[in-house]
């Protein structure tokens, strides 16, 4: 009989992962940040103030939207929706749906072959990255390309390789006392050799920086040189939910795969995400699509094919969630300024809206992962600022900028996020006395 | 400006797909089916009559259940339902009713580290194809096996490698004059040296077979033997939804993976499936799930829980999908007899209830190809038995018995079923009057 330790050896040692088993069973940032998600939210540990998660606001009137036309699209046709298989590249009415929506309001000429639906915009970057990033088996090992971090944690766990995907460190630009913002390093962009595929969230987690029209063209000038899609994952922005607000509106381009979803639009636990772009990348992604998920759940494709074709989705967007960020943004920014320590040198990454604060302790003493710790005695739950870069950015920013940031969510209510602000100045007063003591 | 035929070189040629993404993008069996049913329900084709699908029968009772489940979970807490993120081993009150459902019914003693819930059970298959099949990057690549062919066709399109999905030749057993049935080829499959997973459906697609207990031991004692995975696809047995009989009951073992689906229990288009197994199997799953999908939908993982905890999948499954199916299936075998020429050597598998009738015509003018084509002048679809096997099993059967089987869905409604196999018969006919003119 073996002993425990004998037990749990035989279970890491010979149990054979693949190559790709050991990758994708690893822990990425994203992952740590679910573990804490459920440590705060077990029974028990209710007094916990989350600021670390990607939940959008619970919003009255998003609520109550989502569950009416889920009660209407399951009392609609049931049959039709939920008992028979479906298409994998999504649900006809979300696909007619989606082209007339695009096509009408920018003008685009889509057909059904630009789009694919998947369960989760996710899943569907982990597709583009499984296709188009890896061994081609002739040449040398493409990767995931992020042309800056920081940039969405969750990134980091789409690629099969170790060591798949790679981001530049930005320009960091300062601006007033409070403030700062990034900018692309271009130069060093030009110099990668080695992208399969580009991938960036804008606006962004975690800053809420929104690319502008400039920097999309030389973006889409590096993809179409290297003949490789940039895939652009417009969670927070427009047309819909407008958390934060975008520089320049969502563009069709022969390189470029749009992505989006209704996850921070009030239906985050539902998965329905969708990505449109040239026929050439789409149908790949439909295939593996067909290989693997089989499809989007249905109801909820329905239910979204309802939310653009009745103009209730692009209401919530314009009416309910741009401006409740908006001026939760504002409230969060006076707070910020008015609990923070003024003798500490904390900068903002400034934004329009966003779900997120993004901020910069430029201070020697200042170590994000001992803000972690020191916060999690106090019941709050921060994200660490190094878990958004990755190699080689990485190794440059955890030896100076990366390690002196942090990420707060903006959607926990009120008290939450004010009570949490107190704690997180407490922490900095504490970590910068013992630094001076 | 570029020709259609240059900018169609362009996307093959210079579009580079990693190696996986040359896998994943090519067509399965699977997809051929995905892309026949599309055809068929197309508009202006509605006179099609479709005996190719996997879908399962529309059952009045079996969608209003689903559907009343479906609309008391939207209304009950929408919030917590469907407006946050969730863990990616599954809804918690999901994995609790999973656990007590299996203790309960089958003494088992698991607990929730041993459920890990998913968006469709395909898609567990083939995140458990991607961490236990593959380069280890130490040794010769661990293929996933498939212990006997015929298997469903979906199974093709799991791994990420070419050539990684293997499958063995099974033993050809005559009863009576129009009966067969397959048996395990053990001897074959002892000499197997490059499993990292083994697979199979049972009760099967194709067959209708199920594993008994002899059976399900001997495969567990390779899976122990080479320290792998054995993974059983419970997806038309026991314990729901019971389309055809299980010989033996779903077992508890440290190699076995268990994989159930409330697909072909009503909901296909919805996407829930869940795994029970070791801790050392599950966990990595988990994670994988956590980089890919996030999770499974939600809201109708809540509607499964409750299917659980009121008893009405059970309920379901016992009253109404087994007595049905095993009523169609006397139904369709007479048919078979009737309508079935006669001077036709045909032979049907044995299988208690189960969703398709598999053909085997012992002729050697019969190629399953021809007939497909030839049924689709006819305008019925019908499934060629050669894509349910792989090699090296499909080498072998290709050239006799693989190309002399083919399946047919006995989840149509009664006229489609009996005009589509009298159109059959009338096709049979016709392809032996053509060898014998």
């Amino acid at each position: 009989m073996l002993t425990e330790a004998q037990d749990q050896r035989r279970d890491s040692a010979t149990m054979r992962l693949s190559r790709i088993g050991q990758k994708m069973s690893g822990m990425s940032g994203l992952r740590t940040i679910m573990e804490d998600i459920a440590a705060s939210t077990a029974a028990g540990s209710s007094n916990w103030l989350n600021l670390s998660v990607g939940n959008p606001a619970l919003i009255d009137e998003v609520v109550d939207t989502w569950r009416e036309l889920t009660v209407q699209a399951a009392t609609a046709d049931f049959t039709a929706t939920s008992s028979r298989y479906g298409p994998s590249r999504g649900l006809p009415a979300l696909v007619d749906a989606i082209v007339d929506h695009f096509n009408t309001s920018y003008g685009w000429d889509i057909t059904a072959d630009n789009v694919v639906v998947g369960p989760g915009s996710q899943m569907l970057c982990f597709m583009a990255a499984a296709l188009f990033t890896g061994s081609t088996g002739t040449e040398q090992p493409q990767r995931l390309v992020l042309p800056m971090t920081p940039d969405y944690a969750g990134y980091q766990g789409l690629s099969l390789d170790r060591d798949g995907v790679i981001g530049f460190t930005p320009r960091v630009l300062l601006s007033g006392d409070r403030s700062f913002h990034y900018a692309f390093d271009f130069d060093a962009l030009d110099q990668c050799r080695e992208a399969g595929m580009f991938l960036l969230s804008s606006p962004s987690n975690p800053t809420g920086r929104s690319v502008d029209g400039d920097e999309l063209a030389r973006l889409l000038s590096a993809a179409r040189q290297r003949d490789v899609p940039l895939f652009v994952d417009h969670a927070y922005g427009e047309p819909f939910p407008r958390i934060a607000a975008s520089r320049v509106a969502p563009q069709q381009d022969d390189y470029l795969i749009n992505c989006f979803t209704l996850s921070k639009a009030g239906l985050p636990a539902e998965r329905i995400g969708f990505a449109i772009g040239p026929d050439r990348y789409i149908r790949p992604m439909v295939s593996f699509m067909a290989n693997s998920a089989l499809h989007a759940p249905q109801l909820m494709q329905l239910v979204a094919a309802r939310s653009l074709t009745t103009g209730a989705l692009e209401k919530l967007a314009s009416s309910v969630i741009a401006p409740f960020y908006q001026a939760r943004r504002r409230s969060v920014e006076r707070l910020l300024a008015e609990l923070l320590p003024a003798s500490v040198n904390w900068r903002l990454h400034t934004s329009e809206g966003g779900m997120f604060c993004w901020l910069w302790v430029d201070e020697p003493w200042f170590d994000d992962m001992a803000l972690y710790e020191l916060m999690k005695t106090k019941k709050v739950f921060i994200v660490p600022g190094r878990h958004f870069f990755v190699p080689p950015s990485a190794d440059a920013a955890l030896n100076s900028h990366g390690t002196r940031c942090f990420r707060i969510s903006l959607s926990a209510d009120e008290g939450t996020i004010g009570e949490g602000i107190a704690r997180i100045a407490e922490g900095l007063t504490q970590l910068s006395r013992a630094h001076h003591a």
